[in-house]
């Protein structure tokens, strides 16, 4: 292999490459980035099994060939080089690199023990604009469960069934939150032959640590991103990267049954003082459950926050509301933690806060976020 | 106690004397902080039984009276109060704080449990310009060491026995390097009578976790700093705050002897381009002793950078330098770490290398920073 490149390159490549967690420590060799050139480029592709990144690099290729080497010594190495040109030749299993006054050897392991990524021979099924992509994910991203016992909510569920419509779904929950958004899709990047490419396929769920790998990619890229779909893996191309990952298997919940569709109050209030108050408030919430209560009182302008800890102290704070339907006295009990997050996961100055009772979720939205809901479920007191 | 002051000066004063580290766990009350009337002003203070760190603040005292609260609690809930005026009121023990809507209890411990901080009952040594001091120290405090076996080079060591020509020196090491550095002060600036009252101390050694405190709150500070010196306890006062430390006992090493005074070779060389190559060199150095190879050509007009490890492969870069008097070869091995450190802690963008041979210490020095070197020890191959 002879193939000279940008140091620029080289490192954008590895930045997105170069980051997968090898979880699996009885193959030292996902330690390592394949590097291979490929149709006159240079590809480097890292996996974990569970999820497989490439990229593609641009240059001068003289020779073919193919090696891995450790991919956080690489990085270090490249991310740290001055710019300009890097040649990189490989003789046996040493990759040669000269770079300005750089003169490098580094040892590699044989491409050929590399664990084979699968390819996806599907058509792709839409396209999506790279930013709209990003926020509806990073938007729901904090609601997705850790939950070891039920892996099917440690993912994000992707609905695809209103398609004719130009939507999609995605959700994610905890069981204690529920954030769910509709993304619109132009009619042109969806692939006419859709129905036939996915077969009985309606919805995915796609695995947290993929969808924050994409998020994370995401960042300055300005292409749309292609979206390629089988029975049990998904394909994210966008500019010169790959995502290819397992999807996870299991029934998502039927969690449209726990979203209320009639309030009997609606709350509006400013962002930031209800971010304020609550993690004020928080300090001396209840350390079982983070709990603090939201209380409203039959004809007030005034949302209460409060919360007491027979240890610290106590906190009480009022902020002005805006109120439709306060008609008696509710108080309700929230985990701070899921409240905070909800409220930074909505775009805007203003929060919408839906409330019926204090057995009843609540669903937090904002006028600027039309598509997007976040529903939390009271604690007990 | 009833008072009233500026959230925005509170969250000051916390950020000062809230970050002390109590490393005494049976005297819980450590994690505390004391606040205090004093003099229609609010104190805030707290110790860890080595450093003692207070804070004054200005504002209304209606009634006098103390007690003591959790500082991380205190500190996290002021924080995110709204900016305003916060009024504060100690009934028993528990203190009651208001600010715009809010409205919290918190319990406090009786002041009287709380350790006292010594006093110094002494006049000042002298007073210094904080940018000054704190860009010294600065420079000085990656070479101390953190060795436990060897108590007097964990601190800063400060020789006053220049001060008759308006010096003092700044020495930190921890016997692998060494980082030496005169500072001037104004003779006005020297209490007249410094002698009678340091008496037979011409030299104190400072813990590196009092040094950091200062520096750490040096930030943003216009006052000099006043430096009261005892024999055993030392006190730092600038702006609204006081910071005391206990001094570290022992004697410091003759240092003097081990810094050339004559060099053979003397090298200037652009800093980032050295700082660079080191880095990159580093990944492939010895990994018992981190050690890298600095080498010179008789005739050259390049300094090699160099390292090879049989696991992982090898680099060899070569960076322009000026040189005068480089007649022969020479071939010296140093840890790249502290390579990197000394060539941080350097002003300018070039830094000068004083080389003997390969068994002798080199000394760094930049003609930004006239009156500090850093000196390293070389490693044996």
């Amino acid at each position: 292999m002879k193939f000279t490149c940008t140091q620029e390159n080289l490192n954008k490549a590895l930045n997105v490459v170069g980051k997968i967690i090898n979880k699996n420590s009885t193959l030292p060799i996902l330690n390592n980035v394949l590097i291979k050139t490929e149709k006159g480029r240079l590809k480097l592709s890292s996996t974990n099994l569970e999820i497989g990144i490439s990229y593609l690099i641009g240059g001068k290729v003289e020779s073919e060939g193919e090696i891995t080497v450790p991919t956080k010594l690489f990085h270090n190495f490249i991310s740290n080089l001055p710019i300009g040109n890097v040649e990189i030749k490989l003789r046996e299993d040493v990759l040669s690199l000269k770079c300005n006054s750089y003169k490098t050897s580094i040892k590699g392991l044989d491409a050929k023990e590399y664990p084979l990524t699968p390819k996806l021979d599907v058509k792709p099924i839409f396209k999506i604009n790279s930013f709209v992509f990003k926020k509806a994910l990073s938007q729901i991203i904090p609601a997705i469960s850790n939950s070891e016992s039920r892996v099917e909510i440690t993912g994000v569920f992707m609905d695809l069934s209103n398609l004719n419509k130009n939507t999609i779904t995605l959700v994610a929950t905890d069981s204690y939150r529920l954030a769910e958004i509709y993304v619109n899709i132009n009619n042109e990047n969806i692939n006419n032959d859709y129905k036939n490419i996915l077969g009985n396929t309606v919805s995915v769920i796609m695995p947290k640590e993929t969808i924050q790998e994409l998020v994370r990619n995401l960042d300055d890229i300005e292409d749309d991103v292609e979206v390629v779909i089988s029975e049990s893996q998904i394909l994210f191309s966008f500019g010169n990267a790959n995502i290819i990952s397992r999807l996870i298997e299991g029934k998502y919940p039927d969690y449209k049954q726990i979203i209320p569709t009639e309030f009997k109050t609606i709350l509006q209030v400013d962002k930031r003082d209800i971010i304020k108050a609550t993690k004020v408030t928080s300090l001396f919430s209840n350390i079982f459950n983070n709990s603090i209560e939201l209380k409203l009182l039959a004809g007030s302008k005034n949302l209460e926050i409060n919360s007491e800890s027979s240890d610290l102290g106590s906190n009480n704070t009022k902020i002005a509301v805006e109120i439709e339907g306060n008609d008696k006295n509710i108080s309700m009990s929230y985990n701070y933690k899921f409240l905070i997050d909800g409220l930074n996961s909505l775009s805007g100055d203003k929060v919408v806060l839906k409330i019926n009772d204090d057995s009843s979720p609540m669903v937090l939205t904002s006028d600027v976020d039309k598509y997007y809901k976040y529903i939390i479920m009271p604690t007990r007191a």
